[in-house]
């Protein structure tokens, strides 16, 4: 038995980057109270969600990981409660800008550093714009409750990230987010489509997954988007295990991972996986080409 | 506008194999007379799912695919009727055997054929007795009615399947099966599980996805497997559109491809995708070596 209790925290934010470090602390807190002990926290929590427009005075809020605010505030949290935290932030070095994440250690110490690799350039989401592609590639970070993966928010909707991380021997996969409305389509919903996309990645790779969720209207000079939240957990079936709708708030769920893995290598699925028929994957077309 | 409309038929199968190919057809008919196009018959219809048990006497039941009566038998039919229908059988060539399928155009004419890549072995589901793992590698067939990308069942459960397939330019994926109870494992059902995977290929290839199961408590020597059907239909967001339950049937789902296809487009994760970053893919424990 090697039991975990994971959360999903979720919560509106402002251009208050006191009161989004309150908020997220008051959340972990709680999550953390309800006997938490991998707790995570949406994308780019520290401030609204800037990508919605393309303005370079948003490249002023970029900084290091040792001088990200979000990052030193969090990873104190972590010592203090004793619990995992993986921190989103708007990363600089040197010329460039990465949309990144550190995993903050039940001791506080700062594991990995992984910076998105999927990056979406869609009305109201123009982070192109914003982000280099990440060049860390993924990776898997051993915490002291296990062995997470994490993607960040475009990164949930590629098979790819989930599989990759899976093959490295995931446990659980996490991915803070920022998704809602599309400016430009009023009509359209993905909310549902968000979430079964996700549910399928924990079910093909028979493991937990958690997604963080911003929720809140947030409006910017051309464009208002609102954060649909439905944060949740999802179970190693992918069946909806915890979830939230659109208020601010915690979901928790608690798993055993050594169950969980006895049923992955039970089910097979990573035994009869043929990667020399996988050349298609290689390629963003289908077709092998001689270079 | 191009409409198509899809169907997905399900039944119990005896060791009457001329009381097999009666039903299928009947199904068949029911579902062209519902408008259905493009029609999905189960796996392995023509008998019992003789892989329950490792015995030699069943590689008698194989044929080469113009000496198989199910291939000769629902081509014409195809033709017919002017439907297009994957016809799953047990191939014989030369030594090797294989569990395939071909796709019978509206006019007859066999395109492409398929052997199943991914070859499962659990108690109740020997089927690395019987087959060779597929050496065609995964395919699209250009049909009177669209691109169509065919896996077999247990092709069903690998996110690699679904991606290549439309990475190849699948417009739809279609699965023929045989899954049901767990001989050794009576309290296990698998079925939503089952069903969430697929509904997440369908979801992160945004297109819509056929699954044809069977139905029926089928008795061998030392073991019993009652199939639970539950076939279905999901569209371009995973969403379950059409199903059945337990009962020997079809269910249709009319789905626009041009549509769909604009919104993959829109939606911009093919445009996204970083095959520099999915080395993992190529391996079975995640890390690349040198040979």
């Amino acid at each position: 038995m090697r039991p975990v209790t994971l959360a999903a925290t979720q919560m509106a934010c402002t251009w208050d980057t006191d009161a989004n470090i309150a908020e997220a602390e008051r959340l972990v807190r709680a999550a953390h109270a309800s006997g938490a002990q991998i707790i995570l926290l949406q994308e780019l929590f520290e401030t609204p969600y800037f990508c919605s427009e393309q303005d370079a005075r948003f490249f002023d809020l970029a900084r290091s990981a040792a001088d990200s605010r979000v990052v030193q505030h969090f990873s104190a949290l972590a010592r203090e409660l004793e619990v995992v935290l993986p921190i989103s932030f708007f990363e600089r070095d040197g010329p460039a800008f990465f949309n990144s994440l550190v995993v903050a250690d039940a001791d506080g110490t700062l594991l990995g550093k992984y910076r998105k690799t999927h990056i979406p350039q869609n009305p109201g989401y123009e982070e192109k714009f914003y982000f280099s592609p990440g060049d860390t590639g993924f990776g898997v970070i051993d915490t002291r409750f296990g062995r997470i993966g994490c993607g960040i928010c475009w990164d949930q909707w590629f098979p790819e990230t989930a599989r990759s991380l899976a093959l490295l021997g995931a446990e659980v996969l996490m991915f803070p987010t920022a998704i809602g409305s599309e400016p430009e389509a009023p009509e359209l919903n993905s909310a549902p489509h968000w979430r079964r996309v996700m549910q399928g990645h924990a079910a093909a790779n028979i493991m937990p997954l958690v997604a963080s969720n911003r929720v809140g209207t947030e409006t910017a000079s051309r464009t208002e988007i609102t954060f649909y939240g439905t944060s949740f957990i999802a179970g190693h079936t992918g069946e909806v295990l915890s979830d939230l709708e659109v208020e601010s708030g915690v979901a928790t769920a608690t798993v055993d991972l050594d169950e969980i893995g006895q049923y992955r290598s039970y089910w097979g699925v990573f035994r009869d996986r043929r990667p020399e028929r996988y050349g298609p994957l290689m390629t963003l077309d289908g077709h092998t080409r001689r270079s």
